[in-house]
This record gives structure tokens, C-alpha cells and sequence, in this order.
């Protein structure tokens, strides 16, 4: 399906739509979502939720967005968290060097230039301002960490730009107190901050984002995860360094060294069944292996998991093991031992890091989720992902057909995210439902006054069986609910 | 039980903990939840949310937290939300005003005074820098709000102060697309940030906070909420302006003009049933009626909330009748026209707010389920808000007594947050589940595997029964519902 249709449904329906839409020139990247987005949200961090923190038995945290400058001199963000960007001379507008020069020659430009490279490109294909044609200035960089003062002294602190530093700050604190081994998996889910100096397509380019992030710490010199044999059959397509492609199981990742150990081959595997559990099937998939000149220079391997969408691969998730650079740097800057006991060894961990952009799977699942048949639109969500399981409809609007609709409506909202709808014929009805992905509706006709039965329809087969409304709860519940944790 | 068990609890056992602990010096006001702490969150949300959006049929938003500068010109924050502040002329420490004189006299100081009178308290009281002893410099003025740029060129935002704005900026759109009539509420969870002078008393004043706002739209000329009986009967403690103490129904109060209309009465009693519904019983909250002087000059009337804790009253929600202040207001900033049609008639709509406290409402919580009797101590916590559910026991760790337990916790674990602890004799893990609330244990031992039945245990009242392992989901899914959303 084509972005823009995403866009139109998310708009319309309320999934997602701009912040402060209301007033005229608010600043781009800033999006709010409406309540069948904040209702998807959950249900999709719910998912992310039980496949990892539940299934792995790992620590969850939800840490303050402002940190002192101290955490980012000592995680590298405060002297290298910058993005390119250059100045019209003459109008003020703005831009990033390596974008006009590929919207100019359509080439890509390659990552982590210098700045003297990008202004040889820039000299070399000639561009000018995209606003009023000038000659721009050289290239300059700039810091994309939103800078705060702290009271009324203004002490300098930041918007965390990813969820993780929390983390590792707090690591030896909840080491020592949760009654924890390593290995262990930290996580957390919430908002990061990024001062993008040209946010684009919606959800997938943000100022304002929204992470799961997981860090799993280890001792570098125990990698044989005992859970892999559990999930070293899964299968997963990898677009290697030299540009090669490879589709393997995990164990064969492991043991052909495309993956250096059973611990990440783990965790990349679980990140697959994961994304498989909230519909991208497996073809819409790939690991895109970094190479080490791509990696940050502590990076011992790094994974991207990209899906592909209608703007081209998408990065979802960023795996990156990080050798034990966080925790060192933090030991040092705050004068803190970060080091912890391991089978008697004292042991600074090593992190293996999943840092899953939330926002760009909402996207990827609608967009791979819509589905047009003539007339017909219907986004064929999984159950447990939609934000509402069903709709309640009564026939017609007399004849104690409401009544019996708003019982069962009731019923069934202790459990279940549900609505009630009587307006317009039962196929327009179904044609709302099935635009938003309700998976069930339930319909209430004469009948169900007699014999107490309901018509039940599913979304995607349209199939309609009569099932007792008392029975109601328990078949949606069972058709609506979460894969099981374990297995 | 005392702030500094409560403090010490929620540290030691990883309910929260202050941020970026590991640096020395780290800035006072942000704090981290850890596991049990977002656990129960996340219990505290879910309940909050069965209880309005989803009885009330809300619109739940989840905005962005950074909005333009002209959203706080309309809504009045970047002249008004100032706080009072005196600068030590030689040491350059900072303080309050009026925390000084009340420090220093032990008495309280009223609100909104203007500069010259703080000045002149000070003078009375002879207040000096509380650091270094020296004379203080007049009172100045500070914005709590955390301004951050935007892009290279440093647009001016904020962080947002509460969360309401995205509500009322999102209205128009949202009115539009939603196929919704007034009455209407609007309700969003999420973190706001105020730069406080002086954050103190751990969650209770901090300068990122977590809020669970709604705001009512209604007709000015239609305030009789239908559903207004359901709850008329509720009591209500209403502290009067003028002091005295009332026990009234919400019928009562408004009947007798306390409180304005049915609209606001239906609120108010939703909230104390709320409240019930958390753990905080009917004596330990009143309702403060604030004075036309203790209100914005646009409220029409204000209603606070409060929790009865060991540091005195604390407010728990700001209920304010906000008339159509922020919709005018928006409206006139941004040229978008905020009205909507009522049954034909043209209407800019008037707003209730219910501005909850996360934070503070988990404290109070916590505070007020601490039980000590003797050695024993425990959290009487509803099981329902409780972060686990069940802790499994094996008796022993040998003669397949573990591969019983890790069986009867893999089923558990699917549908409850439930944990596994195989150490220390079973009074120990008695304790360590009591003293975080963990509202049932379960035990395996010999018998259970030759009979297939288990020990499950109440914290509160201690007793135990045994039970069949394969019902054990079943009871506990039972013992640990939420209340029904309806009725």
C-alpha cells in the first residue's frame, strides 16, 4: 500500500496525525496519535512486552527523559552525537549536505563523511539552495540533543536521545538490589529525542519517538546461551556486508560465524518470531549485516532488522553489540564500580542492544496491513494487535434491539476493548469496522431475542455463525488473545 | 507509615529510585521507576482507564510532549506559570520566598502574592541565605517551563507543563473525525515537566512528571448528565472555603450549590470511586473547595483532591471548571474556528478538568498500604493493582519438585505477573513476597505431585487452601479482576 494512503486512513481515523495541526507552521517531526493509535500502541508494547521482558525474565525500567550533562560526556553523545548540515547564505533555509546532493544526482551518499567531504560533493554536483536558488555556506555540524536548563541556575541537562542511558546508569544499583545473574536483559519502553535537522515520511523520520529498547548484559567469556537451542531453527535472511544475501536458520548464523555467538543468535531469532507474532511476515524482513567501517568503533557486530515498505528498507530495529564501552564510560565518568560478581568472578558486562523504533512498526504494520478489494478496505491486523477486537451492532434501532445490544456491549467491556454502533445499514457498518481492523463484529437482530444467539463475523474471511451471547466472552477471548509467552 | 519507610521500601525493593544516582551531583526532581514500580504503574493506568475513558466512552490521545511556542502564548504559561525566587547576593544559592519565611516563622504563607510583598515577609522575618547566612537579593521571577530549539535554527518550544494542551489544540480535528457529540471527555497519560525552584519530598514534587488528565467538553446550556444518578448517592468530604467540613452525597452537593451541576457532581463522585477502587478509603481523601481568590481568574469553580499522608495533606487532582478559557484562547492563537455543532446549535465548548497525579497518587498508595505487625511487614495493596500477581514455591529444590514448579509458572505466566523463587526457606519467601505486595503465593510440594494439588496463600489474611494446579489460573484470574467498568 502507498505511504500516502497510510497517512489518509491514520489521519482520518485517528491512528496518528501532526501535533498542533491546529495552529499554521508548527515545526515538523511531532506527531500526536489519536485513540485507535494509543490503543494499537499498547497492544503492540504489550506484545514486545511478553516476547522479551516476560519470556527472557528480564529487568523493566521506565527512567526519567532529562539526564545531566555528565551521563552524555561520558556516553560519546555529547561530541558525536551531530548531524551535517548547511546554510543558504542569503534566505537562512537549511539542509543536510548528503540529502541535496541525492536528491540532485539520485546516487546515495555514503554515511560519516567528513565535512570537507560533503562540500567536495556538494561543489562537485552543483547544488544551490532548494528554497531560492543561492549558493550555500560549507558545511557545519550540529549537536541533534535537545539542550535544557535545570532551575533557575540553568543547569545544563539533556533530552535523552535514546531510552538505553538509564540503563546503564542504573545498572549496578538494580544488579545489586533485584536479586539477579548475569545474563540478564534490561529494558524499557518510552519517548527519546532527536533534533533531526529534517524529519520526513510521517512516523519514520521523528523529532519525538517512541523505543523499546532491550540491553542485555553478559560475560563476554559465557556466550553459550543455554535457551538457544529453543529457537535455532528460526530463519532468518540476512543481507551481508558485501552485499550478498543469505537465508539461514540461527544455529547456522552461529556456527558459520555470520553471528559471533549463541547469545545475539538468541536474541536476533527472538526478534524475528517477535516481529512475526505482530504480522510482518517473513519476506518483508532482513537483517542487513554492518560492516566494520559502518560500525561505531567499540561495535564488535552490528544488525539492522529493515522491513520493506513502500519508501524503500526501513530500519526497525538497531542491534549492536557494544562490548562493555557503556559501562566502562560510565564507571569512569561518575567514579562508580560498575563491575559485578559473576560465579566469583568481578565481571564489567559486555551489552548486546535491540533498540526498536515503535512509531516505524506502527507504520510497518499498517501499511503491510491494508488491504483494497474493489470497494473494499480492510486492514488485516492480528487480533491481539487491533485496537478494538469488536463492534456491537443492533439490527435495527427498536424493538429492545438496543437494549439487548448495550447488555451484551457491557458484557463484554469488562474484558475486551469494544464499541457499540447503530448507525447506518449492518454493511456500513462492517465496511467502518473492517477499515480499522476490528477483527469481530457482533450483530443483535430479532432472533437473538427469541433464542438468545447473535451473528458473529469474522473480518477477513467475512464468514457469520450464530454463537450464544452468553458464550461471547469466552470465543473472543480465545480468538483475540496473545500468542503464549513460552514455546 | 512514615516518608522515609516508604522511601526506603521503594528503593531497596526497585519500586523507584532517584535518576542518574550512580553520578554524584545528579539535579534533585527526576526519579526512575524499576520493575515493581512500572509494574504497578502500569496497574494504576489500567484501572484509571476502565474507570473514565473507557466507562465514560473518552477519547484517549497521546501527544507530543515538545509544542511550539505559540501553543503557550494561547494557553497563558509563557507569561503566568512563574514561580517566586530569591538569589543569595554572595553564595548565588537559590531559594523560595516563601519556603523561607514559612521555614523560618512556621507559618504558612498564602499564595500569588505579588514580588514586594514577598519582599516585605522577608524583611519582617529577617531571612538570610539558609547556606551561607548572608543577605538575600529581592524576589525575582522564573518560568517553569523547560525551553528547548528546534532545528539548526532553534525555533522556540517547550516542553509541555501538562498535557492537557495537546487535548485542547487536538479538539477541532478530532471532534471532527471521531463521530462524537458533546458531553465529551478527552483523556491522555503521559509526562509533563515543570522546572521547579525546589523539587523535595521524592515523587510528590519532581520536575518530570507522569499525569493522567481528562478534560470534559459540555453545552454551557446542557449540564444535566444523564448518568448522574448512578452515582448521586456517592459521599463526598468537602473542605469549604471557608473552612468547615462537609459530608455530603454528590446528589447533596448539588442540590445545595457546592458544587455547580450534575456534570461536575458526576465527575466528582467518579473520582472518589475511583480512589475507593485504588486503596485509598473514603476518610483518608476530601475534596478542598478553593476560593474565587485561590482560583485562575477564568475558573469558574475548582475543586482539589487530597490525600491525608504523613507529610499532611497532599493534592492528589486538580478539578477546575474551566469555563471556555482554553478553547477561546486556541481558537483566537491559531485562527482555527474551536467550535462544534450541539443538536444544531453552534457552541464553543466549556471544559472540566480532572488533572491527576500519577506520582503522587502511586506514594499515596504505597504509603497508606504499608502494614508492620511486629516483624512482619507487608503491602496490603489491591490485588488488582499489585505489579505480581503470585509468587511459585517449590518446596525443595530436588525430587522433581522445580520441574512441577516451572510447569505451574509457565501456565501462570501467559495470562499473570506472576514470579518463580526457589531460595530460602518458605517463611523467607513468605516475607519477601509480602513486603511488595504480592497478593498470593503458591507452593509446591510433595503432595503436589502425587495428587496434583498446590498450597495457595493470602498475604492479608494469611490463610491457605489447597488447590488443583490446573485450576489455579482460574482462581487467581478471579481473585485478581478488576472491579466491572459498568455498575
Amino acid at each position: 500500500m502507498a505511504f500516502d494512503d497510510v497517512i489518509r486512513l491514520a489521519q482520518q481515523k485517528g491512528f496518528f496525525f501532526r501535533s498542533a495541526d491546529s495552529y499554521p507552521n508548527s515545526p515538523a517531526g511531532f506527531w500526536d496519535y489519536g485513540p485507535l493509535g494509543v490503543s494499537m500502541r499498547n497492544k503492540f508494547v504489550e506484545l514486545w512486552r511478553r516476547s522479551f521482558v516476560k519470556r527472557e525474565e528480564m529487568v523493566e525500567i521506565d527512567g526519567a527523559q532529562i539526564l545531566p550533562r555528565a551521563v552524555f560526556e561520558a556516553s560519546g553523545h555529547l561530541s558525536g552525537f551531530t548531524d551535517p548540515f548547511v546554510r543558504c547564505a542569503k534566505c537562512g533555509s537549511v539542509f543536510r549536505p548528503d540529502k541535496l546532493v541525492e536528491e540532485k544526482t539520485g546516487e546515495q551518499v555514503p554515511e560519516k563523511l567528513s565535512d570537507s567531504d560533503y562540500d567536495a560533493l556538494m561543489e562537485k554536483s552543483g547544488v544551490k539552495c532548494q528554497k531560492c536558488g543561492s549558493k550555500l555556506a560549507g558545511t557545519s555540524r550540529f549537536n541533534m540533543m535537545f539542550r535544557v536548563g535545570i532551575g533557575p541556575l540553568q543547569e545544563e541537562a539533556y533530552l535523552r536521545p535514546e531510552t538505553c542511558q538509564s540503563i546503564f546508569v542504573d545498572f549496578p544499583l538494580l544488579f545489586k538490589t533485584q536479586r539477579i545473574k548475569l545474563p540478564v536483559g534490561f529494558a524499557q519502553v518510552g519517548r527519546s529525542f532527536r533534533n533531526e535537522i529534517a524529519p520526513r515520511q510521517a512516523l519514520i523520520r521523528v523529532r519525538e519517538l517512541n523505543q523499546a529498547e532491550v540491553e542485555v548484559f553478559f560475560n563476554p567469556s559465557r556466550t553459550d546461551d543455554p535457551r538457544f537451542d529453543e529457537l535455532a531453527s528460526t530463519q532468518l535472511r540476512m543481507q551481508m556486508a558485501d552485499g550478498s544475501e543469505k537465508q539461514i536458520s540461527a544455529g547456522e548464523a552461529v556456527s558459520q560465524g555470520v553471528v559471533p555467538n549463541k547469545l545475539i543468535g538468541h536474541h536476533l531469532a527472538l526478534l524475528v518470531r517477535f516481529y512475526e507474532a505482530a504480522g510482518l511476515a517473513g519476506d518483508v524482513l532482513r537483517f542487513r549485516v554492518l560492516s566494520e567501517k559502518d560500525r561505531a568503533f567499540y561495535s564488535k557486530a552490528a544488525f539492522d532488522l529493515e522491513a520493506k515498505l513502500s519508501v524503500g528498507w526501513v530500519e526497525l530495529v538497531a542491534c549492536n553489540y557494544r562490548s562493555d564501552y557503556d559501562l566502562s564510560r560510565h564507571s569512569k565518568q561518575s567514579g562508580t564500580d560498575f563491575r559485578v560478581d559473576d560465579n566469583g568472578e568481578k565481571v564489567l558486562p559486555h551489552v548486546f542492544e535491540l533498540s526498536m523504533g515503535v512509531d516505524r512498526s506502527i507504520y510497518a504494520i499498517l501499511e503491510t496491513s491494508m488491504r483494497v478489494e474493489g470497494e473494499r478496505r480492510s486492514l488485516a491486523l492480528k487480533p491481539y494487535l487491533a485496537p478494538m477486537k469488536a463492534g456491537v451492532f443492533p439490527l435495527v434501532n427498536k424493538d429492545g434491539l438496543p437494549e439487548m445490544a448495550q447488555k451484551v456491549y457491557s458484557a463484554l467491556a469488562n474484558d475486551f476493548d469494544v464499541f457499540l454502533d447503530d448507525s447506518g445499514s449492518i454493511g456500513r457498518r462492517y465496511a467502518r469496522a473492517d477499515e480499522v481492523g476490528v477483527p469481530y463484529c457482533v450483530t443483535v437482530d430479532y432472533d437473538s431475542l427469541k433464542d438468545g444467539t447473535v451473528t458473529l463475523r469474522e473480518r477477513d474471511t467475512r464468514s457469520q455463525e450464530r454463537v450464544k451471547a452468553e458464550e461471547l466472552g469466552t470465543r473472543i477471548g480465545g480468538l483475540t488473545r496473545f500468542p503464549p509467552v513460552f514455546g
